[in-house]
């Protein structure tokens, strides 16, 4: 960016792929983060902060698209030539954190992080480089209790939004039911490690491709809309119909999913141990009214390492007519158990489960959807600055109003009353008070009703009724104007 | 960071100057920014939230220390090759915010703005590479009012924090007050820019050197304890005798400060525009009542290039014992009037004024002076996890807790009695609930009150008064129990 011109006025402009937040979508943000981490304590869970970049071999290459797995990260290197780069999620931290302070922490160590992370991907609509994450995670503990209360929590953390059964679901499956698939189709085929991930690749693609896109991928490939052809897992008939088989089962009642998934991976190893893993945290769920919101769908992959259980993802669900207007949209968060992690640093095994908020894309898909409903405040009562003289009288009005826990402000520039006017249109201000010379030598102020004025400038007829409707403006004695003010922004607090 | 050994188990550690933040810390320092930025609000600022990296040409060499102006920075380069840095304060973030959205903003435009910034200094004791800030700025206004109003709005925020005159002080000065000391030695010395730095950089070491050593490094020069020389200034006897007198008019009451200064400086051209302003600010500030906390000081530099008008710095007051005890703690913030900055970016003059508070610094001064008096929550209720079959029970239990708006966990390991009740300690819980198959049986739970147990540890005789102290322990109907923990916690916050 060597914008610099003759004048050496260099051109303001962010990366491509950065971005600033403010105004009513900050507010959302902090709203969404401050409902979700009040359930997140209520459970228990502690927070914890950690640094934006640390040692790149800290942070390893468990991006969760291992598609590409040497990009992604945004990368220095220190004067002493190590090499750090910026977090790609709020997990490794955490890992690095735990294995770093192993003695010290209680276990199991419930912490939350919420911040954000920064991913070196060519950015697109709605894909920025850096965004939010919102965190949760339990350590020490390899009971399945813990991946059930991770899904209370996460179905907390929505209703908490005001979300119901109907707005969103969470979708849960267990990676040793995959590891049971494979187990199943190696009697007919032989599976290397590649071979495995172009399975798991082309089952989690079942969203956007359907049945007969993902029979493809398992076959000789798939051409796609943009031309593009991906080669597939070239399995036998065999071993296609049954990973058809499993995965047409799709998302379901819990009960159902467990009879029939039984029935299909019962001969396998690792899948009764997925059956009873999954029975148990029905039991729960079953047992504390988590019932409509929790399904059981055996195409959830999240990701093709990592994990090493429980899996999940949380959708926000849009109506019918909405789907059609737009895109699909993925999972606004998920998570599961990932027990093998934190051993990049021990010697011995670390149970680990948790779950991440995507919060950027949990704004946006909620204002999408229309869910965005939250109370936005308006902004400071304006005091306009009408003589230089009067400056202290205008600070002093301002201060006891804001005793009175409302946002005020005295007019700071040095414009003209209509450009003063205009301000506190575009700030959103409930209230303009005004103390010219006429005023103070009679000890009064005049207060405009900018609500008021816009909820009735629609009724009124013609400008006389206007000025003269003393909802609208009404002069006041200078020490009652304070609680006047109260009394109308608390009947407003009332209606919003 | 290459400490992978033959089992391929990484070191897990911080690069240095980098660090977690986590518990009472972390709780700290957001209660302190959840009190300022409420003030904030009140005042009518709006947040910005602006990315971690940019440009690096946009960002610029506007470090505060301008000794060392080449370094600093955390950078790299995007996959177009162009530069991108790590932001290293708020102020430059905000001035190409202002650029880039001119003509979109409200004006007089008001944000604050809270989030980590980076410096690639060399880390020392209290000294990281990563630390939080927490800004607020007005532009568009060339007004000194806005210059009150700052003042007004860092008093206000301390005061939020429960400190009052004795706990800290504001200084305040003007830029144009040194340009015009500079003005009157013109008269007798030569001074050319490098000159001008070497004065500001002696006057701002008062603090550290006394009277005596500002005037060695404005004639000859200086030996400090560690035997470095510092080159001085060379100055005449006349011109340093000038500074000297200004310099030694100290922190005073502003009435004082006013007087002695514009005798001194009365014939500049510069110096009667900042009496002028001092005059403006003290008449709003005091008839206010923003008094003993707010001083003038014309030995306040506050960096050497970047700002233009009223300078001021926020200082925590520590008692005289302390004093002595502990080394010499700096500002925790300041901030002033910097008209040009903008101006990298447009052809006319943007006028800006702003503070920032470093809010790492601001915790870990609090605490030394004893000052971080907020309340620290306890922890959760626990229930204890006695008997795999009652899981449902025991997360029923905790879910009633919670929707009475206490924070309540289910121990989540397989640890016998005693590590839980270990747990319950560590986590520091009020309350610890049992329900064992005796208990089940007669459709009661055991309450343990931890907090009671450790306020009359003191005062018991045996263990046998511990175990029938029915405060300590008691046994409960399942159906009356959380109504009873409701009232013992109320009991608790009422005493906290």
């Amino acid at each position: 960016m060597s914008g610099s011109n003759s004048n050496n006025i260099i051109k303001a402009s962010l990366p491509r792929g950065q971005r600033d937040v403010y105004g009513s979508e900050l507010r959302e943000i902090k709203n969404i983060v401050s409902r979700i981490t009040k359930v997140y304590e209520s459970y228990g869970f502690e927070e914890l902060s950690t640094p934006a970049f640390e040692f790149s071999d800290t942070l390893g290459k468990f991006l969760p698209d291992s598609e590409r797995p040497n990009a992604g990260v945004f990368s220095f290197q220190d004067d002493d030539e190590k090499w750090l780069s910026l977090r790609y999620d709020l997990t490794a931290p955490l890992a690095r954190f735990v294995s770093e302070n192993y003695d010290q922490i209680t276990k199991p160590y419930k912490r939350y992080q919420f911040g954000s992370v920064w991913r070196n991907e060519k950015p697109g609509p709605g894909r920025y480089r850096e965004f939010l994450q919102l965190d949760a995670d339990i350590i020490g503990s390899d009971n399945y209790i813990v991946d059930a209360e991770l899904l209370m929590l996460a179905t907390d953390s929505m209703r908490s939004l005001g979300l119901s059964e109907q707005n969103f679901n969470i979708k849960v499956s267990n990676r040793k039911l995959l590891d049971a698939i494979i187990e199943l189709i190696k009697i007919d085929d032989d599976i290397d490690e590649n071979r495995r991930l172009t399975i798991f690749r082309a089952i989690d693609k079942l969203d956007r491709v359907g049945i007969s896109g993902v029979e493809k991928l398992l076959s000789e490939g798939r051409k796609d809309e943009s031309g593009d052809y991906t080669k597939g897992a070239q399995l036998s008939k065999r071993s296609i119909e049954k990973i058809l088989n499993f995965i047409s089962i799709g998302s379901t009642a819990r009960n159902d999913f467990i009879n029939q998934t039984k029935e299909i991976i019962s001969k396998t190893e690792q899948g009764p141990i997925a059956i009873d893993e999954l029975i148990g945290i029905d039991k729960l769920l079953s047992e504390l009214g988590y019932n409509q919101e929790i399904s059981f769908d055996g195409t959830i992959v999240r990701g093709l390492e990592y994990y090493t259980g429980t899996i999940f993802e949380t959708n926000i669900v849009l109506d019918e007519k909405k789907k059609e207007e737009m895109p699909i949209i993925g999972s606004v968060g998920g998570g599961g158990r990932y027990d093998k992690l934190i051993s990049r640093f021990r010697k011995d095994q670390v149970a680990a489960s948790g779950f991440s908020i995507g919060v950027s894309r949990l704004v946006t898909v909620l204002k999408m959807a229309n869910f965005d409903k939250f109370e936005d405040n308006y902004g400071p009562v304006l005091i306009l600055n009408m003589d230089k003289e009067y400056q202290q009288s205008y600070y002093q009005i301002a201060t006891e109003i804001r005793e009175k826990g409302i946002s005020a402000e005295v007019y700071l520039g040095s414009s003209g009353m209509k450009a003063q006017m205009k301000y506190a249109d575009r700030r959103n201000s409930p209230l303009v008070i005004i103390e010219g010379t006429n005023e103070r030598e009679m000890g009064i102020v005049t207060v405009k009703n900018l609500i008021k004025g816009k909820e009735i400038s629609n009724m009124i007829e013609n400008r006389d009724q206007w000025i003269n409707n003393d909802e609208i403006q009404f002069e006041i004695n200078r020490d009652q104007v304070v609680n006047k003010i109260s009394e109308i922004v608390s009947e407003i607090d009332k209606k919003t």
